[in-house]
């Protein structure tokens, strides 16, 4: 299929766009702009020109705004009537079943195909669900040559409200997700779209394999790169892996809420304003707040914990962290959702990890379960085996992880952080050893961890932590908490952090403190790990990184 | 029952904290904290040179450090040989039916009250719940004399484990929750609080009606003041009231998920950070991102907006919204948890009115269902009657308000907004007149709505918004908003907004937009108005306001 994007196939795939890029983008969105509104102009001229049946014009037309805006008077205008009493049927559900009946169904033109005067086909999308809307010129269904001349001027992306008979193709279709056909009775313009878009749905949605199949071929399809995506997100988002991906990203959300509601948890919400630095780690932004330095809170660790002195006992938050960090790469964004917990502990630090097996494996099998459609359509655009996890997390110590990358011939320092390599490669290695893609890796070297992590009793090199992988990537950071206070102090003092500046949230621990612990995830991180994507970019709705605060 | 707080009974309840007076308390905690460690000193001294059987000294004791963060090992101290291969039972499901069970219980000494050296009293509590337990001194059941002084010198809100045997208490318990006693076998201390507290747990629980019966006997009881309670807020978050709070807050939003994600909504993540001022409405919090001015959202409408765009047709998010607005009233925070639900129009904007309705009668139904004892719980400490609502929500049009609020002899103007006042005036008569204290106020003027909302089809100094209101105060606003960008630019243009800042958002709508609308809730007000409390701090975890950015 040919594509109409006015983006020409390129190789550039980059992260960045530079000012100049963007002022030529906005420019040539002016001109595409003015460019429709001659062809609107003409348009008009080219219509009324044309005789119609008075009786057949009803059927067709732009609806007006004072239709949209007004009460249900059936009578402001000829949309309003033809809807008047009709349900309208979601594109997805239309089947088989319904063949014979007339349905009410709304939708943005995804192709438009005019074949002559007498004959047009229109596919239309609603989310990720396209149908095929046959407009034949006919006395008999009162479709006259205005309405198909009409229809046929529909440009891509206008919404459109269509009234028409279900009938079986004759042929069964491959362009559309539904396997019958509208034959279109009425046709209404709710809303139009610009003539001229600066991407196309189309060539968006397109997978990599499709582009470098049509490079054969005498039309080569666009490639969209990411930048332009992301500058027209409200556009890339229509594709049918974005559509889904954005309902995997709320499905992991509802299965973390509920299970942690079913075991007791409570749903809190802590400030993302606050005084000081939040943990003293990462960069923070900082602003001024009512004449007093503030800082946006780069993690709800300190007031979760605080949550926990307060005897909520058990609490998440779902809620953005902020992180100044200049880090370009795939899998870090300044602004992202994290999914928080914190609990008391009754014995042992092993109880978080407990409950992040039964989480996550909840997770991912409500995933697979509930949202096989949203799995397909990210599959059928950026191809993905399914996550390999066993019912019971595996879980290693660091010192197990070192030892088998030691094995396999790598180098690592016992006592330091993992870096993304060994990370990968440790996964690897798991991978082929248990046969699993996620497992929790414990016990993690105290130096590389933050001041508030507790020690190991048996060895004070060592702490009560651990990070989780999903595919050879980290998703999950945990440990057990130092609980008291004079230790916090010290710790805090070792670390360079002012300790004044966190005085809040030592004092927390004067007053009664449970042993306790939690962990923190990234949403984005989960669902990209998930579906094996990429980029982080894909899975955050509108990203912020550190050359993007826009759209 | 005496008070032990350190704060003196007081009239202030004001809303400020001078730093003098800040500065002020530090120093006294700081005295408290000496203070503590002198009695700490002498208490080890003490104990050390009582006799012991030595049977009977491993039946309590402090935990080590080591005990609480080494791996389950039961030797590794008497606490863990002690809660080996037992499980604790949660203080709320102490019953009747338990009675001659051993059990081991985890709680705070909420109130300890020794009576000789044979005898004493500890009140446990854990979250909102109590229960008493009688240390007594018995070669039979091992407790030694040391055992008895050991519980007598534990301080008020230290964490202790409990092994004891239930039983029947003689006489009906007026002090705790739970209606059976703990005969106390052995008692061990997870964590010590400081002897002397910023503020009593028990004094902060106690309502305003106990105050003043309290002032009228020897004993008069201390008032702890706002201020007080939220500069240490984790002693205050532990009385039963704000324990209840916030987990009917998390009802409020598990409802509110619920219901929307049963109606086909996706939950979303919009950015925190933008570019530019986010409506060009209230004051916003500024900030330098990376180079470039920024600040943070006043709400997620533009992006809500832009995720309709998007196709993603229904949705809705919980997130913080920030104002920095300088408003010291009791409903007013500068940073807040914003409902937000945004959806495609079929027909008419009555569709958002009908969810509004169908939305909160389930959440205050499901209050009213699944929280009987957190309601009851607030009313104890806040009386409050519980809220009147109809199962078909009241919707009068802002004519008919006013008409109202003129035959009482108000004066309003027909096309201005309601001030505080009148939206009382109006919440009263609409209670005497429909039996309900929940209703929708909608066809707003015009004028006093943001740029963005669309204007009545039959008149244009009317729009097609609404307010909600609970007990005379507004808690939600929506609108249906303008589709038509040439009608968005002009609209932002009349109100002063610079086009230039909000031109992605209003290039969302070249590209084909349905129409469509939404409201906006303060999670905070819900909570507060449903259980009639009178200020909005009360039901913020850690508040912000623009005097306050800590703890």
């Amino acid at each position: 299929m040919s594509s109409e994007s006015e983006i020409p196939p390129s190789e550039e795939s980059g992260e960045k766009i530079s000012k100049k890029a963007a002022k030529k983008e906005a420019a040539k969105l002016d001109k595409l702009r003015r460019r429709q509104e001659q062809d609107e102009a003409t348009r008009k001229t080219a219509s009324m020109s044309l005789e119609e049946n008075e009786e057949f014009s009803s059927n067709y037309g732009d609806v007006t705004l004072n239709e949209l805006q007004s009460t249900a008077d059936p009578k402001a205008g000829k949309w309003r009537e033809a809807v008047e009493g009709k349900d309208w049927t979601d594109v997805s559900d239309l089947m088989e079943e319904m063949v014979e009946s007339e349905v009410l169904i709304r939708g943005r033109v995804h192709i438009n195909r005019p074949t002559s005067s007498k004959l047009g086909f229109l596919i239309l999308r609603e989310s990720g669900s396209t149908v095929q809307c046959v407009v034949r010129q006919s006395e008999k269904t009162k479709v006259g040559a205005n309405m198909v001349k009409y229809s046929e001027q529909l440009s891509r992306e206008s919404f459109v409200d269509v009234i028409g008979v279900v009938v079986l193709p004759k042929e069964p279709l491959t362009g559309t997700t539904q396997q019958v056909e509208i034959q279109v009775r009425k046709v209404y313009c709710i809303n139009k779209a610009l003539a001229k878009l600066p991407l196309s749905v189309e060539d968006a949605a397109r997978s990599e394999a499709d582009i470098e199949k049509s490079l054969q071929t005498e039309k080569p399809a666009a490639r969209v790169n990411q930048d332009t995506r992301l500058n027209h997100r409200v556009l890339d988002l229509r594709t049918p892996a974005n559509q889904a991906i954005f309902r995997l990203q709320c499905q992991v959300e509802n299965s973390f809420r509920e299970k942690l509601i079913f075991k007791d948890f409570v749903g809190i919400h802590t400030p993302k304003l606050m005084a000081g630095s939040s943990e003293g780690g990462s960069a923070v932004f900082r602003l001024e707040y009512k004449g007093q330095p503030a800082c946006l809170a780069q993690s709800p660790q300190l007031h979760k914990q605080m949550a926990i002195c307060g005897d909520l006992r058990r609490v998440f938050e779902v809620g953005p962290v902020f992180r100044a960090e200049d880090s370009f790469t795939h899998r870090h964004l300044c602004e992202f959702v994290g999914l928080d917990v914190e609990m008391e502990i009754r014995k042992h630090y092993s109880e978080i990890m407990d409950l992040v097996d039964e989480l996550f494996v909840f997770i991912f099998t409500s995933l697979n379960e509930k949202c096989k459609k949203e799995l397909e359509a990210v599959r059928k655009q950026y191809p993905f085996e399914p996550l390999k996890f066993l019912p019971k997390t595996l879980r290693l110590t660091f010192e197990e992880g070192v030892q088998m990358l030691k094995e396999a011939g790598g180098e690592v320092d016992p006592l330091g952080d993992l870096n993304t390599e060994s990370e990968r490669k440790l996964g690897q290695l798991v991978l082929e050893k248990y046969n699993t893609e996620f497992y929790i890796l414990h016990r993690y070297p105290k130096a590389v961890r933050p001041f508030y992590t507790m020690t190991c009793a048996d060895n004070p090199l060592y702490s009560n932590s651990f990070d989780v992988f999903i595919r050879g990537e980290e998703i999950i950071s945990g440990a057990q908490r130092v609980h008291i206070p004079e230790i916090l102090e010290q710790r805090a003092g070792e670390f360079g952090i002012d300790v004044k500046t966190i005085s809040t949230y030592i004092d927390s621990f004067r007053y009664g403190a449970p042993p306790h612990g939690g962990f923190g995830v990234g949403l984005e991180r989960v669902v990209m790990l998930f579906c094996g994507l990429n980029n982080i970019r894909k899975t955050s709705l509108f990203p912020r990184d550190p050359q993007r605060l826009a759209p």
